[in-house]
């Protein structure tokens, strides 16, 4: 009979790693090599019982399982975990980009492009916030044809796909931006809010055993591509907000907490009438060349 | 502003473990502390990018997405990195209990009883073997009424759950046999043959690019329960298979490979006829009292 791995732990770990040792890939190899070690480090460490394993394999299914086109569980379990930023923060990019946050689970895929000055939340009550940014290159200087997307969470603290009846062609609280020669985009909206991650599937479960609370600090997200650049992904957060030190999913960095200031003009930009009260936030996003080492 | 943590990666770390130390639960804090660390690690020493993070993301939804009723790729996932056998290893049972390995991924809940003797494959051609077992205490003593379920996959490699048209009522290859006060059960079968587990699915993406096999060598299935004792999860596996040395999933121990032993007798235990050319396995499954520690 041919030798078989003997079953103490520590061979056993031994037995897995020099079965992952012929990956033909470098990368694959280093990465799964990592990744068992960790994996059965905390397998051994924690002394995980077969229940809790079973336990585990179910929480993994069904999240999963409730994930879909208009939910990433997995990348929620990622960002409440610190695993989301972790990426973010050991690829650092070139000094005087704009730095970077979570993508988050509610982005859709490319949005509609809209005129500038559109008012994302048309039909909802609310303050309004005007919101006037650019793009330009480390340096400074402006890019034009630079597509941003943006989208937000509700006064009620969902963002549109998470509803029923959600319907892709009739977005809210979502656009696309794309600057001209100037770099500029602006648009307004309903001043955002703090909201509760999705608290219904496994990740709520895992809040609720973790005794943590499942409130982000109000933000808007942005995700900018342009021609030659690194596309950026990161977060605009409000000023003031109770959450911005305990972010459920650890997205703020200083750099990206933005001031609402009181608006005082009595029309947009474009010449039409503004209520009576508004608030502006304003921002230059740096974006930098394909060709920069990180 | 309140203080936010700062994007240093192990500073990082420390704020997604001090976010966690308050779960109320110590066992719950002490298995998510551990994993944090681990998790956090891995990336780190990975240096996983942003687009390798999202390729995992999208391969753990797939891994979840896949499994069902019949198919538990998370469970295989775990399998072949070695994590379930893991489990098994650092959960020591009593000396004298039949040692443990992997329930895999094809496990479709209780059997239904059948009698003693059931030839699992009624329907299909292939070598027959009779398998006859007791189910013992760590004494050696008969225990009655102990329920075992028996699975193995067929000659093309596949379980009747693997397949299109499965029907829970009309299970092949599977069974549930209940000890009388002798403790014994027998039952004919085909003799199992070596097979590769699932490859089209995420599980099967890993092991090609691990440059790994995917078989498993010949085995017989075995869950067996008894009022009062420790159920055990179990394989037979067939000595002299080419794979005993490298199962995909680690599962095999030298204590549970058991000969292939020429049939002599002209007929079955039963009394009725037997082939002119069959095989004979046979084993004592020893279980634990439930009151006993580990």
């Amino acid at each position: 009979m041919p030798a078989t791995p003997e079953f103490d732990p520590a061979q056993l770990t031994d037995a897995v790693l020099a079965s992952f040792a012929g990956a033909p890939d470098p990368r694959t190899r280093h990465v799964l090599g990592r990744l068992i070690a960790h994996l059965h480090a905390f397998v051994r460490e924690a002394e995980l019982s077969p229940d809790e394993w079973m336990r585990a394999v179910d929480f993994l299914n069904r999240t999963g399982q409730i994930s879909g086109d208009t939910r990433q569980e997995f990348i929620l379990l990622s960002d409440v975990l610190g695993v989301s930023m972790l990426v973010d923060a050991i690829n650092h990019r070139a000094p005087g980009t704009t730095e970077t946050t979570v993508l988050g689970p509610f982005y859709v895929g490319e949005h509609r492009v809209m005129p500038h000055g559109t008012d994302l939340a048309a039909d909802q009550p609310g303050e309004r916030v005007l919101v006037e940014a650019s793009v330009t290159d480390t340096a400074g200087r402006p890019i034009a044809g630079a597509a941003a997307d943006v989208w937000h969470a509700g006064a009620d603290g969902f963002y549109d796909s998470q509803k029923p009846g959600y319907r892709p062609d009739k977005p809210e609280l979502r656009a696309r931006f794309v600057t001209g020669a100037d770099g500029k985009l602006w648009f307004r909206t309903i001043v955002p809010r703090s909201y509760p991650v999705p608290t219904d599937g496994p990740v709520g479960e895992l809040l609720r055993a973790s005794g943590r609370h499942a409130m982000r600090p109000a933000h808007l997200h942005f995700l900018i591509a342009a021609p030659g650049h690194q596309t950026l992904v990161t977060h605009l957060f409000v000023a003031g907000d109770d959450y911005l030190g305990s972010d459920a999913v650890y997205g703020v960095k200083p750099s990206l907490v933005v001031p609402l200031e009181p608006g005082a003009a009595p029309t947009w930009p474009d010449g039409t009438p503004a209520p009576a009260r508004w608030h502006r936030m304003s921002y230059r996003f740096a974006l930098t060349r394909k060709d920069s080492t990180r």
